[in-house]
């Protein structure tokens, strides 16, 4: 049976996460894709730290180590921000790698040139774990696409605001309690700026405007407005209304062809599809012309749900290239 | 450039829905996929009656006269019920035509056989249309299923019994005024025995069933509790707590390796993502082990819906076929 390369750059949560299922999927893998997948380098920042027992000989700090190793057909990336992510993934394509990516700040900004450099070398980019963590939002999107016209997308696209927000109603902390608590269970980082401010529900919305509008709007244009002045009172007195705050991201597209976005906080009531979507759960809806309104929702970060779609992306790409001999 | 010729099976709401997309869309589809799609064939009971303007010169009362269309490669199939449906996708299969369905009462019972017949004659079978109508459940699913096992699925899967609930709770209409309501917007049928006992639920429900777990349990084993005995007082008292009602459908597989299946009203509070669905949406939850819960909302129902994603199944056979020249 034929073998397929791996390597995997970046081995913090998503990218051990990647790791743990190929191995746990290993057999039932081979048998529904027809081959056998096996990850041959792990690139890291730091080579002596062993994270996964098992790895040591598979890491390296150095990514031309990672692209000579013979044979290699798929790189899973999960590095955080654009350099030297970008970089990286630029040099897997032109050695022909098909490429995977958790990494919504390289993508927002980078993607569209990163497709294009894959196109010319004739591999695929799979970025469905940039955008709302375990929920398929990208593959769904991709197929509606191929019919019908998306107007808008609305949604929770950070995991982390809306854990902090359920909190805040359902047991009245602080915001700064909740974060605390966010960060100690891992979902904010050391530095929470990226979540609590918007930007990384952003960058995950201009992801979903290039896919659904072929553009996004001017970045400067759009006004991102965090959850940190939102007070214990605020939320409380919310809740006594019967409404919730819920973090909200949008991109439309206007009768005059404009694209407007925005992130900020809105109030729903129970009548509204996000009013039920606790914890850090994500949710994405989108408005159509034949399909309607079209929701998703389902959990948007841990090591798991995001891992787990990448390697269904992995799946895709082989599934894809698998048993047609025919063009047309 | 290529053209794909088409037939479509059945010429109601749905087929003739199939009709205007592939008419609208027939530039678009075009530059996606690289192929040009042509209707050259309609089936229809009585050939005599020009449905949409047009078309009659495509009618034909014969199947033997469809699939004895030189160079025919798609099969739409749009009846209701059992046979003839399955005997003409057979035939269809036989000739090598790939075919899309919207049939859940065929496919429930017939599709695994089906299936098996497509792979054998190297051909595809598009089912997405045959459950909860413009929520592309059998895709997400589908694909969900290259990494993740799924343990249970959840959902509203009828779009004329929610509807029905809806108006019972928010207009305070009987079951009966709901039901008349239902009818005159097309949303149920002339007889709603189907709809309103469970029976289209649970052939759809069978269908994920078969999908999620590879078999179905004994049709008979299967408690399917309609929603024709709940009177409008008890709505009201269900509102009253602040609870609704919803027509839930669910399938789990047991520690035991059992399937268990169940249709029936559920009464659900707030918290429930399935309390803020109404009208014709259907709502479907499945349990996964890596990604946790994910849920699919959409409109259950009507001619756009239903057709998009059909023509979508139709977009998503060409394009695995498209361009790829390598086998592996």
């Amino acid at each position: 049976m034929a073998t397929i390369k791996a390597a995997i750059l970046g081995f913090g949560t998503v990218g051990q996460g990647i790791y743990h299922i190929l191995n746990e999927k290993r057999q039932e893998l081979r048998e529904k894709l027809g081959v056998e997948l096996e990850v041959t380098k792990i690139l890291v920042t730091d080579a002596s730290r062993e994270r996964v027992p098992g790895t040591h000989h598979l890491m390296t700090e150095s990514i031309d180590e990672v692209l000579a190793e013979k044979g290699l057909q798929v790189v899973f990336e999960a590095i955080v921000n654009e350099e030297p992510a970008f970089s990286y993934l630029k040099q897997a394509v032109a050695h022909k790698c098909h490429v995977i990516t958790a990494n919504k700040v390289m993508f927002a900004k980078r993607g569209a040139e990163l497709e294009a450099l894959a196109k010319a070398n004739g591999v695929f980019v799979g970025y469905e774990a940039s955008v709302a963590g375990g929920v398929p939002i990208i593959k769904t999107m991709k197929n509606i696409l191929l019919v019908n016209d998306v107007s808008r997308v609305q949604g929770i696209l950070n995991g982390t605001t809306n854990y902090i927000l359920t909190k805040m109603r359902a047991e009245g902390w602080s915001f700064d309690d909740a974060l605390k608590e966010a960060q100690s269970l891992g979902y904010a980082e050391a530095d929470p700026f990226n979540d609590v401010s918007g930007q990384d529900a952003f960058k995950k919305l201009m992801i979903l405007s290039s896919l659904a509008f072929d553009e996004q709007p001017n970045w400067s244009d759009v006004e991102v407005i965090g959850i940190e002045k939102i007070t214990a009172a605020q939320v409380a007195e919310a809740t006594e209304k019967g409404l919730r705050y819920r973090h909200v991201a949008e991109v439309e597209k206007r009768a005059n062809g404009e694209i407007h976005a925005k992130v900020s906080p809105l109030l729903v009531d129970k009548e509204h599809p996000l009013y039920p979507v606790d914890d850090v759960f994500n949710a994405v809806a989108m408005e159509t012309n034949y399909i309607g309104t079209l929701s998703i929702t389902g959990p948007g970060a841990g090591m798991y749900p995001t891992a787990s779609v990448m390697v269904e992306d992995y799946a895709e790409i082989i599934g894809k290239r698998a048993g047609f001999t025919v063009t047309i």
